[in-house]
């Protein structure tokens, strides 16, 4: 970590802040320059928050921290892909999954009916929303617990594993029990008591990125999950908050290569949501994979036109079929020697 | 609410279109344009989402909402402003209040020594944090329930309201007995699940506004807690998140005259979160005063250096009372005839 | 175009509101509500401002356009792909063009060198910066005219086409008479003089998007090019500013799409500006090809550690050769049966 | 300047780094940390770019700035207040101004009477558009150097210097002989050549900021005007583009204090453009003199429902001296011992 020193600081009130860092077990260095005067602290800085002590110490100008503030998250201490493994089927390390599924569960004929649809294309995992996050309070809020049940049953007959959002720790048991991939929606990514519970339930957990979360700020997310004890998460793009309005949110997919080469764990793409138009859930699948995702979660629904959420941006099975053609042809070309 | 057909679309289509709204008790009026067709709906379509009735008729091009989407918290059928009374102290209504103290609550010294500093300089209410949303999980994050009685301790010493943020369902409880007004902090302005829950308890509520939350979702928020039946709602504007880096947040004072345009509700400001620098308290405090605020939310600190959190942001005592004189001139020039 | 009006508004403002219209050649259509009455207007409004039409009639609350604002640009009226011809050369329709080449031009030696390197993997243009627009006036700002000189020697060893910067109309001779592609850069797309003026030269233009510019505002931008009476305009995908910070820019990838489904004009993508950094340059420049986009705009650099600008986000000729290996199986993969 | 190095970088790279650093004049300066190594370079390093450097040497992994980039129009080395001088007309170092006219000069009558009352109102000059951004090309574009004869006869007639935007450098010669301060325009903030061009006439200019553009960028493009020896310059904060849609552009007040702390110039705000809505202008401009600005650009129209362009954001010259009235008690409360 570097401090900057304000000009014509006092030495006093500068040798208290070296003494301070010294009992912190940080070996000070000093740079002096013509205008500016420099720290350098050498050592473990990872509990010094920058903002904190910015204030601490009149005679600070600025801090400029040089260590990632994350640490179980991060490729540093952990260069190998983290290949999380769900009912036995994996999930990066050069793998490729999807996960598709309506946005919310209907009823049981929707539900089989999709599974065995996407499965038949080649996804690997349903999803599908029991409990919905809808920023209108008069807008259809999932079928809860049902819907959990329903999910059980499109599971036991496809033996798809099942991805869906856990909105509140209200359901913490039913969700450790039954669900095999707990979602943390995009309004819950920095619900830091919810990550701190989901993380100590030890299971896989998909984390989506917030719609204003910077990719710092979702590895931190990430690190209150792997602070309880595990890795088994998989990270989710699915759109960030900017001026433009003819998308309903701006697909960060340069958020791929960055989020690989900082973290070892894997990255999918949600272009569903990522977008908020069901024709435009190709492109952007497609563009996903040759950016390098570890896999997709897209929305696919029987009937889009009667969903009960999220419609335009679901596709239907035919559609979702000739995504999947397409996307392996496109992982083949990759691939190719 | 505004149905803007596709051109060449099916007779067909548009009829059993204009049935199925029909069915739902609303009335149809055609335009037909030279280019484009339209059909208005008249009636209540506050159960109609634009997105869903796009995907469910493959007819329609566009939706033009034309009602707010908000009802409870909207100034159109509740011309007059809502007054919330907290424990006899009254907020909005053209009356002036001030929410101040530290960021944290450290200490039963700390807390009453702020607590009995603010008071003397006129504000009405001590804020101070109890938990602490951080995003990383290394910084300190709250006393806890320590922290809450404390704050009970400040209460009954001074006699000054508490307002505290609740970030969790686990403790509905403890704030439904201990706290007088309820904080929904920014990163759980869209968390739908406590919003009704705490909706429930028919409290006073501050409700701060998310860092990417529109003015509409603030208010769609808001309508969350009052479905649980009550009016007691202080809205807050605390910076969103722009490209701007020199300040934490960009702070929003024109959503201030906006937010009273369009809701009854008091709409407070939070200065030190909105800029996250102490220097740029007094000017944004001024300046939100300036704009019409209800009120003014601070953080003091009677040793900012050592603040455990936020120090950065934490004016003196000293600074907070010469900024309240400032407001007391400010406010007698505003109200001058 | 829709007009919402006031409630309880007068009926002789209407009256006179409607006889307005009538003047311009519209034909009203009356929608009234319970609550809200709503007049259509049937005709040609584009000469009608939402804005100036809000506040010339009081009894107007809100102005809802149904026609895109764009004609020449749109695909409304001319729904066939654009080709853009260059010395023969096409762009869109189909056809994808690759434009490579240094940030800017250093050197006779650098420029040839680069140039036969691109043309030898497949690039069909080659660009360089001659002026450089640069945040910092203490940074270079390009070679000038002299760096026109030069691109014109590699023109004519290579027979690549040549695309450059124009900055300001102070050159238009030059340009007009020395450039085959003239490209307007992100910071001057909303420079409506320099707009007309190159528009009225009736050569190739190629339309970068502004940083924090709309895909409406773009298409607007080609409208101001277009009205001189060109249609041979290339669009360019280069980033927009976002929070995000570990990216220089935000590419928006679902841009293409978007933009190819409003508008006939060939859509590029500039991955080197887009992101800022050339390890992102390959899985951005590959999720492009895979969106659909007609071409891409890529930096290379003999020496990129040498490069006198924007050396980070520059390739060498080796990278630049195997993205355009991978670039052309992708494309066989995409466009195979 | 810092530049923190690669783990495990080559003792010949670094070796080289420092040669090439040292023939720059800068003296190198070592911190050897346990995960870090980190090289300080004291000296003037203002021609040095951050990215340049980067990816010049292999070793460096990050660079970190410790000098501000602008030194012209920075507080540093220039810690007194700047007063504009406009034949006798002083702005900036205390002293309150007013720039008050229409959006766009319409006709002899509309200017005159214009001028007269907001002179009345205590405005001391005359702002009106000549030429005129507009993002359609369809939309009055303003009367052009007619435009400017008209403002010049209102100047004669009420003694008020004029203010208007340029746009193009053709028409530079006429606002060098009849304009007191030229305008920059937000969209040309970044037009590198126009700032150059206009910084050699050396006469008082006023520099809006861009839509996307950060407060650094500001400053850098004031460098630019600057640098033609002049420091004549007013620097305008006008509202930046953001994701709420509910006010035309976010005003962002807080660039007020943070400009004025880094910068000796004078800063103004327009709280017209910057929101949009002419029911939002009084209390946005209220809260800009709270918060500290010199000044105040306010479209003001005679018959705002009639204006040719930006009629909803402009005030009748009734609300204008009414707002006047109301600034003149708010500076007077806040100056008051």
């Amino acid at each position: 970590m570097i401090l900057v020193l304000k000009q014509n600081s006092k030495k006093e009130e500068i040798a208290v802040l070296k003494q301070h860092m010294q009992a912190r077990g940080l070996i000070i260095k000093d740079i002096v320059g013509e205008t500016t005067s420099i720290i350098g602290l050498v050592g473990d800085t990872s509990s010094l928050q920058e903002q904190d002590i910015t204030i601490q110490f009149d005679c600070i100008e600025r801090v400029a921290r040089i260590q990632e503030p994350y640490k179980l998250a991060g490729r540093k201490l952990h260069p190998q892909d983290t290949v999380v493994d769900v009912c036995g089927r994996k999930i990066g390390g050069g793998i490729f999954s999807v996960f598709a599924g309506p946005c919310s569960v209907e009823s049981e004929d929707q539900i089989l009916q999709i599974a065995f649809d996407v499965m038949n294309s080649g996804a690997g995992f349903i999803r599908g929303g029991a409990f919905k996050p809808r920023s209108s309070p008069y807008a259809f809020q999932g079928l809860g617990l049902d819907g959990l049940d329903l999910l059980k049953i499109a599971r036991e007959k496809t033996g798809l594993p099942i991805v869906t959002e856990l909105m509140s720790n209200d359901f913490l048991d039913a969700f450790e029990r039954d669900v095999d991939i707990i979602q943390i929606g995009a309004r819950n990514m920095q619900n830091f008591t919810l990550l701190r519970q989901v993380g100590q339930l030890k299971k896989p957990v998909l984390l989506k990125r917030g719609l204003s979360s910077t990719i710092e700020e979702l590895l931190m997310a990430a690190e209150y999950l792997m602070m309880g004890g595990t890795e088994q998460i998989i990270l989710c793009e699915r759109g960030i908050r900017t001026f433009e309005t003819t998308t309903r949110n701006t697909l960060d997919l340069s958020a791929v290569p960055v989020l690989k080469q900082r973290s070892h764990l894997p990255v999918i793409v949600d272009p569903s949501h990522g977008t908020g138009y069901w024709n435009l859930v190709e492109p952007m699948a497609l563009a996903a994979v040759a950016a390098g995702a570890d896999g997709l979660m897209i929305e696919v629904h029987n009937q889009p036109k009667l969903a009960l959420c999220d419609g335009p941006q679901s596709i239907t099975p035919e559609t979702f079929h000739n995504i999947m053609k397409k996307i392996n042809r496109l992982r083949d070309a990759l691939t190719e020697e």
